[in-house]
Formats: structure tokens, C-alpha cells, sequence
């Protein structure tokens, strides 16, 4: 890098490199993407930051802003090359205020470790990403994470308060409110949550804090039809009971997680984990009722609830085998998450399945069906060009499908680089030019995550 | 009006007025601004609305986009003159998905409408502001209304999935999504959400609806020392429980409801009335025991609990009247409703009274305490120029003593007009040019609800 004193001198020496053996692990992140950055940075304060962004927007290099690099849409992939700035020294807690319901952190905080002091108090921040033990607050706001919790405790953008945020021309911008209400000016921190650091680099966050549930409950059904698993789902969420779980599992899904461990699974076609939670016992299994009814309703094969923790986690256990067994059942994998309107799940299975086929590749779906949020796991092997080619067509049919059942191509994951190319499949002309329009005001020399979203 | 003629010719002789008499309602709203605009037009479609911003952005005439006209902050007042864009005609719901936790309306629908339709299947959305009986929910989104229960609900903005919006050149925008989460490209909704009609004018919202909770129970409680009254607010909050409700009424008021009605109170300095719900009754009742347990612990004169519909309306008497009472206590008024985190609900309560005294007039506060959302009632003459001095006063050096506590000028009533001075008290300059940034780039005519918010 020929600007490279100039970084060295705003981080120090040992936090800067350009070493090609330290630049490899920044070229991936939990997507197939991979291109390798020029430079990474460690800055360790919001004045740092400042000084970086700065220096790239004098001289026009990227910047790609990074938490724990588990982005599953090449989000983070410094495409364009440039400086990748990682936050994860920027980790501290700087203020939990109980009594009035905030945590005030620093961007590289680690999701669990925020959970972990709030739980000291009886608190938590809900939004659960499957990467919390990882991945940073800044990294949760930039992409608005979600979780299995969202259909009854929404997603990260429900929780931003406000934010300290160092705009692409390096000036620091404090936007939102330590407050639970505030409609002063336009809203302009939900701009920066999800924009996936293309807007600037999140430094500071503040977030609403919820009391913990005090009990939860747990349950299991199976189903030999997908229609009647998909109409216990819906009917459950019109039941006038929010459960604060409802997960599914298809049936290529538990037919790999059946082949891969030790788990007694009927062959059904599929399964719904499902927990309902509360501050009283009595709120917890009156839900849980609720919810037992609609599921007997709906002929299912097998139906189990957890009398204990030990009964819960073995409960757990083939939704939380999906994802590695399946990973581990190929060469390679796309790990995707549509998300369509609750009662066009079975449209929306149904439909993967007569793509895999057409396409002769092996597709497995599990998710949050609560929110209508699925993740079909694509499974191919990428050193073999046809099998490249056919996830691919997979994937642009699977967009198709559920755009035309009223849906949307990102429920969590975002859009980053794997999807910038279906982004006008879901937005319109004028809605497509208006964030063109938005990136470059506040980003008019494009340093800022360039070559993502279909905004360049 | 010089170019009545193509008005009238888009929505016809009968839904244009620019005859001074039907003018002058329009010239208010519930605060105390008054401005005449030079006319009305009452479109019943989103294709007019086009026609008519289009227009408007060629000759350049402003715009003021209106639903019931129910703004405390003069956020519908045409102060730059021009026409005002009445939506109370595009009142069709056009369609409720239960089983997809959606409903989807024109922006004239009138809050209360909606939710009693919605009742018929045991669901609700939210919010719930005190207008909710005429304000529509075209304005409730350009305000982000809040409401009585946002500190366990929210406000409009969690419950925004998408919108339709006529841009300021004319061009409607769909943007947001039809499922419970969504991540795909910025969150432009957001940015229409609480920009009172600065940025476009609203035309379609889905909103996500929430199962209606089926119990609830109310309590009273009297405090001698505010400061009691304040410990038991931010102790219950951080309990464990969440309350539905959680207001407060401070001396001034409770004295004004004495003086005005036969409610029997207490001599105190504070009165709480709370409500926890839940699915079950047991729910109801143990967060309550929760939260009558931290009142007893902080020296009330009196508590109640109501043991029917019958209590649970009388218990609720005494917040319901606090407006009107005070309301015809003087000849003018001003509502505020500055919001401070939890915490400091006493620091502002003592201030306001501070700052009353120095200026010789009556404030009487109440409000959403749970949330930190309270609203002083500044009661003055506005015939008597000296008192007008003395209530601009008061105002400022409120809005000075919540942002010195960390809060905010304003929680759920908007900036508009009242408040536009005060912005840059809140607001950094970074923060202030990207708002003017972002309205210029919409808006480059500025013929959206011009003179609000310190923009021009």
C-alpha cells in the first residue's frame, strides 16, 4: 500500500498490516465471497476512526467496516480492495443503566458478552443472531440482525436508541436519544441500521434493554404433510398467542440430520420447535396449550414437550444440527433467507423443492417460521464449474419464487454483495434510485463498502 | 389562487375550497400556531395525489399533506401558505391479513376504525395516541404517534412494514415489505416515518398488528414526596415487569382535577396509575403484586386496585380529565412533551416547577412515565402580550432542562413548527446539515410542509 505511513501513524505500527498472510482471513467472510483488501486496520478509538475515514476520502480508497466477519451475503468482502477497518478492539461496555432501560456500547462489543453483564441484572437486548457468541453490536446494527426470537421480540433496528456514527467525510455524527421516545428530526439512525456500512462506520450504540423472561416452555411436533404443518403454523399466529419461538425444519433437513447423528425422527415432512414464554408459569403453559391445540388440530405424527432443561436441550438438538450437519454434508454450501408472508410457508417449500429438482441440486430449508423467515441451504461444490452454474440459476428461481408469493429476498442476512444483483427484482425504479441518490449525498466520493448493494 | 383551475380539474369543483370561510379551519391545529393556506384539496386517490405534488413542484407552491389535523406542535399549519392536501377521503382499509399479522390501509383511515375491525379478530396495533378516535394513520406514521402504552408497545414505528408515498417530483414509491422482517436495501420507510410530511406525502401503510392481550389490571397509587413517586417509577421498571400502563400526575394537576371535579384525591404530590396485562390472569396478577410491592416500599398515602370495569374507569378518571381540566382552567395553553430518561422524571418534575415560579405561571405536568414521556401543561393568556413572553419562556428554558438531563425536546408530538427553534438544542451542526442534506436531496423545491423543523 503506498498510503500505508499514514495509517500506521493514526492506529501505530502493530495495528496496520499488509501482510498478505494476515490479509487472507479478511477476504472471506461466512459467505462464498472472497477478495482480499489491501490494508487492515485496528483503530481503537472513535477519533482513530475519524482519521481513517479522513485519509480514504482524500485519497478515494475503500473502507469496508468490520465486526466479527459473519456476514453470509459477502457483506464485509472488500471487493473493490482498500482498507478493511475491524472495530473489534473498540469493545467496551460503557454504561448499563438498569433503571433507565439502556446499554450504551461500543461498536465491537460482542453480542453475548452485552448479554452476559445485562443478564447479571435480570436484562437482556432480544435480538438473538445464530452468531451472537461472535459477532459485534456494530455488526448487528450495520445488518440488523435478527434471530429465532424475532416474531415476538422483532429485530436490532426495535432496540437502537441512538447512535455515534463517523459519516464518510469524516465528521462524527451522534443521532437518536438516550430516551424511550424521541420524534426530534428525521429518524436518522435507522438510515445507518442495515445499510450494511455503506453509509459510514458505526462507533457507539445505544440500546433499548428488555426484563428477561422468567419461564419458557418447549415443544416439538412433527407432520407427514407439509400443508398441514404449514396451517398449524399460521393458525398458531392468529391464535392470539405469540410463542417466542416457532422454528421448521423440511424434510431434506431432518432427513440429513437423522443420516448425521444420533436423533429418533419419524419421517416426516417436517418439524416445528416452538417455546412460549412469560414472567408467571401459568402464562407460559396457558400459551403452550394454545399452541398443543392448534398443532392436534393438524394431524401431526409426534408431539413432545420438555419437562425439564435436559428434555429442552434434547429438544433443541436437530434444530441446532441443522445447519452443520448440512454444511458438512458437501463441498460447499449457500446458506440463504427469504422471507415471505407466515401463511406462504408451504407455497414457499413446496416451491424450493420443485427448484432443487429442476435443477438437480440438493436443498435444505429450516427457520424461523414465526416471521415467515427461512434459510434454504443450498448444496453444491464450488470446484466443480456446472455445480456452480446450477446453484446459481437455484438461487436467482428461489428469489423469483419468493418475491412473487409478496416477499422480500433478505429477512436477516442482507443483501452485500451475494444479492446486489436481485435487488431490483424487489425494488422498484424510484425506490432503486432514491437509494442511489442517498448513498451519494452522504457518500459522494463511494469510499464507504463500494461494489455492494447495486448502488454504485 | 391563480392556479385553481388545474386543481379543480384533477379532483373536480367539489374537492377543491379556496373560499376564506372553509379556509380558516385549516388555518389550525391543536397547538396554538395559526397560519391561512390559500387552499384545500381533498384527493381520493393516490394518482391524484400525484397529479396534485406534481403540480405543485412545477409552480412550486407548498404542500402541507393533512389527516385529522390533531398536531400539538403546528405541524400542519401551511405557514409558508399554498395548498393543504386533506387525506381524510382516502379512508378505504383494503385489507386485513390475520394469519399474515398485517393490515394494509389508505392513509386517511382513522385509527379507532381500524383497531375496531381488528378487534373482531383479538388484534390491535398499538399505538394508541389520544387522538386515536380522529387521527388517521397517515398522520400517526408522519408523527411516529406514540401513546399511553409505549413503553411495553412502542410506537408506529415498530409497526411500520411498509408505505406507499408520493415522492416530492410525483414519483410513488413502494418501499418496505409485506413480511415481519426485512433487510433489503436501506429501510427508506424509516425516513418517512415521523418527517411530518417534509419529505412526500403518505398515501398506503401495512402495518404489523399485534394478538389483543386478554387481561389487564389497574392500580392507583399516592405519593406525598415526588421523590417516592419517582423511586417507585424506575424501580418497577427495572422489576423484572414491563406495565402496560405507567403515568403519572403531578401536584399541580391533581389539584386542577380536585378543584374541577368531584374525584376524590389526596393531598399529594404525586399519583401513579398503572396496568399490567397478559394471556392469563395469573400473568396479570403477579406483575402486579411485582409492582404494588416496590409502591408499598416507597411510602404511598394511598393505593387502589380496581376490582371491576366499574373501578378500573373510576381509577382512570382522574388521568382521563387532567387535558380538559386544565384546558378550561385558562384561556390558552400550550402541551408539551418533553421526554427524559426514567430515571430523571423527578429532576424534570422539580424543574418545571422551578422554572414556572421564576416566570409566574401555572405548568400542571403529566404523562407516560414509563417511558420518561411527560407532558407539561403550560397554561397562559394569549391576549395578554407580557404572558405570551412569559410562556415562550417557560417553554425554553424547558426544553433546555430536558436536554441538560439527557432527554429530548420532544417524545411523541413533533418538532413542527413550536419546536423548530429549538432543533440545534438538540442536535449537533454534523447531525442538523445532514437532515437539511436529506431534505434538499427529496425535496429540492422545498415545497413539502416548508418552514418546519428549521430546514429551510
Amino acid at each position: 500500500m503506498q498510503e500505508k505511513q499514514k495509517l500506521i501513524e493514526i492506529v501505530g505500527q502493530e495495528h496496520f498490516t499488509d501482510q498478505i498472510e494476515e490479509l487472507v482471513p479478511y477476504s472471506y467472510d461466512a459467505s462464498m465471497n472472497v477478495h482480499r483488501p489491501d490494508g487492515v486496520v485496528w483503530p481503537e478509538t472513535t477519533e482513530q476512526v475519524v482519521e481513517i475515514v479522513r485519509f480514504a476520502n482524500e485519497y478515494k480508497v475503500p473502507i469496508v467496516p468490520r465486526g466479527a466477519g459473519t456476514s453470509l451475503s459477502g457483506g464485509v468482502i472488500p471487493i473493490k480492495g482498500g482498507i478493511v477497518m475491524d472495530l473489534s478492539r473498540m469493545n467496551r461496555i460503557l454504561e448499563i443503566s438498569i433503571e433507565n432501560r439502556y446499554a450504551h456500547v461500543q461498536a465491537g462489543v460482542v453480542c453475548d458478552d452485552l448479554n452476559r453483564e445485562l443478564a447479571k441484572h435480570g436484562f437482556v437486548f432480544p435480538p438473538d443472531p445464530a452468531s451472537s457468541s461472535v459477532s459485534t453490536i456494530g455488526g448487528n446494527v450495520a445488518t440488523n440482525a435478527g434471530g429465532i426470537k424475532g416474531a415476538k421480540y422483532g429485530t436490532t433496528r426495535d432496540y437502537v436508541l441512538g447512535l455515534q456514527v463517523v459519516l464518510p467525510t469524516g465528521a462524527i455524527m451522534h443521532t437518536g436519544s438516550y430516551t424511550m421516545k424521541c420524534v426530534s428530526g428525521y429518524d436518522l439512525a435507522k438510515l445507518f441500521i442495515g445499510a450494511e456500512g455503506t453509509l459510514g462506520v458505526i462507533t457507539e450504540v445505544t440500546l433499548k434493554i428488555n426484563p428477561l423472561p422468567r419461564h419458557a416452555m418447549t415443544a416439538v411436533a412433527t407432520f407427514a404433510k407439509l400443508e398441514d404443518a404449514g396451517k398449524a403454523i399460521f393458525q398458531t399466529m392468529t391464535s392470539g398467542v405469540l410463542p417466542s419461538v416457532m422454528e421448521i425444519l423440511d424434510k431434506v433437513t431432518l432427513k440429513s440430520v437423522k443420516e448425521n447423528t444420533d436423533i429418533d425422527l419419524p419421517d416426516a415432512e417436517a418439524m416445528i420447535l416452538t417455546e412460549t414464554d412469560g414472567f408467571t408459569w401459568e402464562e407460559v403453559e396457558a400459551q403452550m396449550e394454545v399452541v398443543l391445540r392448534v398443532f392436534k388440530e393438524n394431524n401431526p405424527i409426534t408431539i413432545k414437550t420438555a419437562k425439564d432443561e435436559k428434555d429442552r436441550l434434547n429438544l433443541w438438538k436437530a434444530r441446532k444440527s441443522s445447519y452443520a450437519t448440512l454444511a458438512r454434508a458437501s463441498n460447499s454450501f449457500v446458506l440463504d433467507d427469504v422471507t415471505v408472508p407466515i401463511s406462504k410457508i408451504p407455497n414457499l417449500l413446496v416451491g424450493i423443492q420443485e427448484i432443487a429438482q429442476r435443477h438437480g441440486l440438493v436443498v435444505a430449508t429450516y427457520g424461523h417460521a414465526g416471521d415467515g423467515n427461512l434459510h434454504p441451504q443450498i448444496l453444491y461444490d464450488e470446484y466443480h464449474p456446472e455445480q456452480v452454474e446450477k446453484m446459481e440459476k437455484v438461487e436467482e428461481d428461489l428469489f423469483k419464487l419468493a418475491i412473487s408469493l409478496n416477499g422480500t429476498l433478505t429477512g436477516e442476512h442482507g443483501i452485500g454483495l451475494s444479492k446486489a444483483n436481485y435487488m431490483t427484482l424487489e425494488h422498484d425504479p424510484v425506490e432503486m434510485a432514491l437509494m442511489k441518490q442517498i448513498k451519494r449525498t452522504l457518500d459522494p466520493n463511494n469510499i464507504m463498502n463500494p461494489g455492494k448493494r447495486a448502488l454504485d
